[in-house]
């Protein structure tokens, strides 16, 4: 008894991820409110953001430019390579720029497009590993900071390009593993505070 | 340092209500990661849903159809209305309808578009008031379920409104406060605890 483009909308929004079926009825009743020009927007957004974006040659991160704003910029320190899993991952790198206490992040990027998983059938040939040594190998490059996940996947990952790329006389290091900022260690699972324990620095 | 067309699509997400900047971020990405005819589908159930719907001219609710096909239906009991305060309340309540146990609301609606708020200014006029009174006065109307929000504004509105009805000879209910089903005694709030414990029912 709901009209079928209210229907369908909800549907769509329902496969997204994260979105149960009650958000998926709140955001399509919220379109309905919206100003048509303010619709059409969001609906012209979803295609042009897929139409325009493509990856980037060198680093395989989301782009609209060819290479990318990252790996074209002089202010960037082009000797460190952050490798990820996904092109999100550099959104969340970069988000570490606007802190005013710390620098942040003032090198490049390279994305895996994935994490090596024996239960998945993802292994090296499936990543942007090969792409990754032509870098190093290219030159100029003084460190390789991996920074995938702190998962069992991420930290094979982690380990097998450390192995790949020391031969290379490249520095890989690892983003730190320790309680969160803001987390309660009371709550913090014994993993994370044992690497915290383990992580531990003079203050 | 995040390319324009990506940016654009997270702050439109973001704007939606119940979406902070990491479930926008999440939606962008995904929606980069699907294939163009998912996205192109998506894109154009927005536009579509918002140029195709209009309120229904009996009851107010959406619809595609003129009048809605609730409003038209020989299956629904047109002697009994749901009034709500918005549109996407008819599809909670016809939501009881897919349920075996109870047999689900069977009548009609009626779609107040708001709800009495002396706080935000709205007033009796301010919604589809005088339409629900020619609704009852033209006839065949038992009974008006008011189904408005369990708070102090909805049951403002519930009360201003069999006040109106009461002289046009129908019968107003409201729709029963209680524990809901799945609910926590022990978690339960004071009012609902009362609300359940007056309105109890032989067993």
């Amino acid at each position: 008894m709901i009209p079928l483009p209210l229907a369908q909308l909800m549907e769509h929004f329902r496969r997204l991820p994260g979105i149960g079926p009650k958000t998926a009825t709140r955001l399509a009743y919220h379109i309905l409110g919206m100003d048509r020009d303010r619709a059409l927007a969001l609906s012209q957004a979803i295609i042009e953001a897929k139409d325009r974006l493509r990856y980037c040659s060198v680093c395989f991160g989301l782009t609209d430019e060819e290479p990318c704003s990252i790996c074209r910029s002089a202010a960037r320190d082009h000797g460190i390579i952050c490798v990820v899993e996904e092109p999100r991952d550099i959104a969340a790198m970069e988000r570490t720029r606007g802190h005013e206490k710390t620098r942040g992040f003032q090198g490049t990027y390279h994305v895996l497009q994935g994490v090596l998983s024996p239960m998945e059938g993802v292994g090296p040939e499936d990543l942007k590993l090969r792409e990754l040594v032509l870098r190093v190998q290219a030159g100029g490059v003084r460190e390789i900071i991996m920074a995938t996940n702190p998962n069992l996947e991420g930290e094979v990952t982690a380990t097998y390009v450390a192995r790949l790329l020391k031969p290379l006389g490249v520095q890989v290091t690892r983003i730190a593993r320790g309680l969160p900022t803001g987390g309660d260690l009371e709550y913090a699972d014994e993993e994370t505070l044992a690497k915290a324990l383990e992580n531990r620095r003079e203050i």
